[in-house]
């Protein structure tokens, strides 16, 4: 299992850019991983290919909507010593230290 | 009104790191500021220069707790064309575009 | 053409990492895509399609000695109402501007 | 000593951006830091709590030639177990080993 952010920010599209993340976020609902949307991205967990395959169709969504320059940053926690790594057990794993 | 990403990560330090995270979060915590804890790092929003005040301790923290490298990363979201722009508004932009 | 930056960083596999980053380069060395290697990264050019599927072997590489856990970042920079869009051309644009 | 990697880009300002990046240049310049312009952001070397004086600069530079939006990224390497931390020596001790 795999957690990875992503944010993906098209340039030249307006300074506002919500609805180029929502028609992002509409390739990802259809995909079935679980996410949680941050302010500063889209945590998702799951197995990394399929991952990266609908993050690839994620990145796509502001040109098919007319945007001509987009800049997509994924980040990939790839944690393979512990049976559970999901959202859920990184920010638990923290909270209880705190 | 900015909202900034950060996360901290020491090398060298051990596979598992929160409660080199953890430590990194007190200090958060003694500033006031608000923030969130997401599965990839910390959003918080405020006013820029007292957020990058908090986040050179955060970054300091794991020194203190005997790591000998850090990798800290700082996204900073800095919008001046609109009123409101914080960890609630931002999320909601998207939510409502859905 | 997109222009994609690649940093690649396993977590408790020691503070040093460069033997497996260089690891991850000859991943990319072999696919014969065109890169620079920066203090914080590595930039390619190329198709995206091309450069992720290499991206995924260079994030596996470093499993394959020894590591448990990979950060790996990726930052596409794609870019389509131009005809160049290289690692000189960004350069350049900069540079002939200062 | 620390290395660190920022890159600067203003939204909703045209899907060109180099005349800002070059703008926050400037200022880097007048720093006297040790500087690479890269594809993807620029690295710096040297006291960590200067670079990070200068780069707030650089974070204002595209406001005051009326961008009202900007993401800046910062990623800070700091490594404190050797004498030699530098963007000349984390090339090198990658290169070495290919």
């Amino acid at each position: 299992m795999a957690v990875v952010e992503v944010s993906i920010t098209p340039l030249g599209a307006g300074i506002g850019v919500s609805r180029f993340v929502a028609g992002a976020l509409r390739r990802l609902k259809e995909s079935g991983l679980h996410y949680q949307l941050t302010p500063m991205g889209t945590v998702i967990e799951g197995d990394l290919d399929e991952i990266l395959r609908v993050v690839r169709l994620m990145h796509e969504s502001p040109f098919n909507e007319g945007a001509q320059r987009v800049s997509t940053q994924i980040k990939i926690d790839d944690r393979r010593d512990v049976e559970t790594h999901t959202l859920a057990s990184k920010v638990r794993s923290v909270e209880e230290k705190l």
